[in-house]
């Protein structure tokens, strides 16, 4: 059995290549949409949600060359959704991975553009052959992707962060904003290794529950990050929730029992692994890795 | 046989209804980005686009209920493209279609989201098995509509659009830039047909090349609209092109030669269809409407 840190650099290099085989540069002068493309979403982030999607896959003994294209898609999701968050209109960030972010590297409607592209591409990916002989395996990867990242997932997410600025949130409300905004994406990333595999509706079910919970840990991770870490270490503004006057899980139960709470889900999400075994090993060391991450 | 503006209005109807359908409005605060979302595709548009899949399907016998899901499906992606195009980042429109575009109506960051939401939409829709039993035929929707709207079709010709500002352009360069910007979108409406109708290869490439020719046509009547039309007419603003320097095929050709290739487009078109009979009799008509039209 590998390592934890050789199987993330692993599923790093087979999705980078996936990447970079999906997104080649056109001649005319297109070509620089696909160059903003190719540098949002290239050469880095951590893969969490390539990982989960690989080795929520191999549960099932998926062809990896399938599931690596399955992984460069919510790649591409999740860079369109990081290049149209930090435009100026938007969360304004300059700073994206330790490089400019994608509108200060080339301009702002390329950037519109790029994220755009971004997410057309992920669809289309997705419904290509070369991802399932089944096209009903690959009609549910489109299908649960856009209920994932669409008005009621994701950017739904985004709409109601941006709805409550200067309201005041409960608890609750915070854990439904954040289980849309960044929780379904990567509880889809569990969701997809079980469609890629045929999973039964009760393997599916666990995967579904095992991304849920990462997700929501991984979420006060990141608002523990925010106060704790530097920004050199994150490699993005850190602080900013409060300087926003952004409630969070950690502004409203403090520090210490958002970082239990964090524990609890890891704990959780692993145990929803039972049945797998030994083979689902790395995906219970993520769930570890998530709330221990300084990154 | 209807009239073809009995069956245009027919259509509107349809398509409106379908998008009603598809586009519930949440209970929580996200709420708000579909109705962003809902003004931007509903009410509005002469919905052509939704009228050559409709009619295209019709020629084999496909179910309305599933053809208006596409139609509905191409109105959002349409719908999508403008409400980004209209952004201050690109081409900072007020106005569209006769009313406040929708980041003057919500906000940029609304409008960003709703364009987004709808394009995520427009996919979902299409994988949805009510679209299709076939779930091959899914996705070649899916598949298609990518390859149409993406790098490679109508986002690639927004970008060259972007890039050529200031540069001067041969008839061809323009051409392409076109056929890439609107061209490809209209192209897969009349190819969605085909698609959902199971055409054999023969009777796609002829759907294929009349929505070609009918985009190419239409290209050169709205160049054509933005030199002749009035404002109040048109919907949007006019002699925008000659204000920004923007070459087009009118500014190369001049009014009355490209006229003429309009025409000679919308004949073309018209002719693809000599094989399908009476029953491509409204498509005809449309090709002729296209380059008659004065809003």
């Amino acid at each position: 059995m590998t390592s934890l840190n050789e199987a993330l650099a692993q599923t790093a290099h087979d999705v980078e290549r996936a990447l970079d085989d999906l997104l080649p540069i056109p001649e005319g002068a297109e070509a620089r949409v696909v160059e903003a493309m190719r540098y949002a979403v290239l050469g880095g982030g951590k893969r969490m949600r390539a990982f989960m999607v690989m080795e929520t896959a191999a549960l099932f003994g998926v062809d990896r060359r399938c599931s690596a294209r399955v992984a460069a898609s919510i790649e591409m999701l999740h860079a369109y959704s990081l290049v149209h968050d930090d435009l100026p209109a938007m969360d304004d960030d300059d700073m994206r991975r330790g490089k400019p972010s994608t509108h200060k590297a080339f301009d702002e409607a390329t950037a519109i553009l790029a994220g755009d592209a971004l997410l057309t591409r992920a669809f289309e990916v997705l419904a290509e052959p070369d991802t399932h002989s089944n096209p009903d395996a690959r009609c549910e990867l489109v299908l649960a992707l856009g209920k994932a990242s669409g008005a009621h997932g994701m950017v739904g997410g985004q709409m109601i962060d941006i709805a409550s600025e200067g309201k005041t949130l409960t608890a609750d409300e915070i854990g439904r904003l954040q289980a849309l905004k960044t929780g379904r994406l990567i509880q889809y990333s569990a969701e997809a290794g079980a469609i890629l595999g045929r999973a039964n509706q009760m393997q599916r079910h666990l995967l579904v529950c095992y991304g849920r919970d990462v997700g929501a840990a991984f979420q006060i991770a990141d608002d523990i990050l925010d106060v704790e870490g530097s920004a050199e270490d994150v490699g993005k503004a850190t602080g900013k929730d409060a300087a926003a006057g952004k409630a969070t899980l950690v502004s409203i139960l403090g520090l210490e029992r958002a970082k239990l709470q964090a524990d609890m889900l890891a704990k959780q999400a692993a145990e929803h692994l039972d049945s797998f075994g030994d083979k689902a090993a790395h995906l219970r060391a993520l769930a570890a890795l998530v709330v221990a991450r300084k990154n």
